[in-house]
């Protein structure tokens, strides 16, 4: 889980928190998720593997504002090898703002997909032992 | 359509637009639709009614740089009184970069549902002949 | 003392973090110094009184990147009841990354200046004694 | 000039732009005016130079809000071949809502100092030319 206050720079003039910024708080939480794993995003880019980020939805429950301090918790719903899809809950004192989802791929320095199971065994260990103990 | 550069601070070290700008030119290209469909969002929010984001989601198909120009392309999906759903086509010189939708609803200064057939006639009148006009 | 990690969205295609998100760097430092000293931003906003920014400056002295972790020093430098001028270090490794300084107005729900002294006498004493224990 | 609408996602809930935007701003007028002197960034960039911002510093005279058109003026207020100082003022209907300045140096890939003069006589010339006829 992944805790973080909204700041005053992320509210709009409707006095509530911007919806573009959720799009910053996935990534927040996702980079944190990795290093909870132990594959650090850092550690990717240093083998020359990039994840860019092929789709985001994200359904919006309640609005929250400045100070609120928001919950997010993270869980690999799919990895195929190639697509890998991560599902993100968001409570603000555990009343459920948002639900999430993101869709990553991975390439290397000249944009080319890299085989995943190949070239990045360790991470897909990792990622598959996620899905087997949340028993996809 | 709506066009609008890449800006450098939208950039990230990956080298292309961050994927979270997207949101933000999505909402410029819809109030941006408003205007010229003839009900700005302005004069919306003078009569009261706010029309917060309940869902986006967006399918990046290619990246974008500083200093592209995107189009963007508007319209309406569907309407059925209480949700709109809008539709965004991005692209950078001719070619698919993006394709989007954001579904809104209508509240008033109360953040109670706008009941829009009975208080914003005119508006639905205009979203109705939109779609009528696009074969929905 | 307030600690930031500098996040993936932040950075440009130069590989650093973008200049603009030391304002809101800036913004997160104050409003937790206000926390520390016993009158957070929220009280300030629930007794009505607003305090937007007249100025920042800011000088860069080293760039940082994803993942560093950032430590903003915050103090008060001068307050004469109307204008309240804020100085902020920011360090990287103990290293010396960035000066700034932001200047701060009070004023009500009508936009008018707040006799502090007057209508803030508790904001006054603590900013005051915060001044006199820095040997002002 | 450079012409800028203030968005939606710029405003906070004091329900005016938020001042972090303000270095967007800039730096959108300021590669506008590199377009307008003929010498545009993507060209200095391509020729391996940069130009990280050193300073910025910004008077907030006005707050402005979403759907304002913002008029930006550009000038050159300084270089003496290292630094380059840019000066900024901000209209909204022929009204000054700010004054900035920023700084700038020039960079080769390495991080290093470009000796201007010698290495981008064609950029300096401009630059010269500008504040001859501005009467510096």
């Amino acid at each position: 889980m992944y805790t973080r206050r909204v700041q005053y720079y992320e509210t709009d003039m409707m006095g509530i928190a911007h919806h573009a910024n959720y799009v910053h708080w996935m990534e927040e939480a996702r980079i944190d998720f990795m290093d909870q794993i132990g594959y650090p995003y850092r550690r990717m880019e240093a083998e020359g593997v990039m994840s860019p980020v092929r789709a985001v939805s994200i359904q919006y429950k309640k609005p929250c504002t400045f100070g609120d301090e928001i919950a997010i918790f993270v869980s690999v719903e799919a990895f195929n090898g190639v697509v890998m899809t991560i599902r993100y809950e968001m409570t603000n004192e555990d009343s459920l703002i948002c639900e999430a989802r993101s869709e990553h791929v991975f390439v290397n320095r000249e944009g080319r997909l890299v085989r995943m199971k190949r070239d990045m065994p360790e991470f897909c260990d990792i990622i598959e032992g996620l899905l087997k103990s949340d028993g996809h």
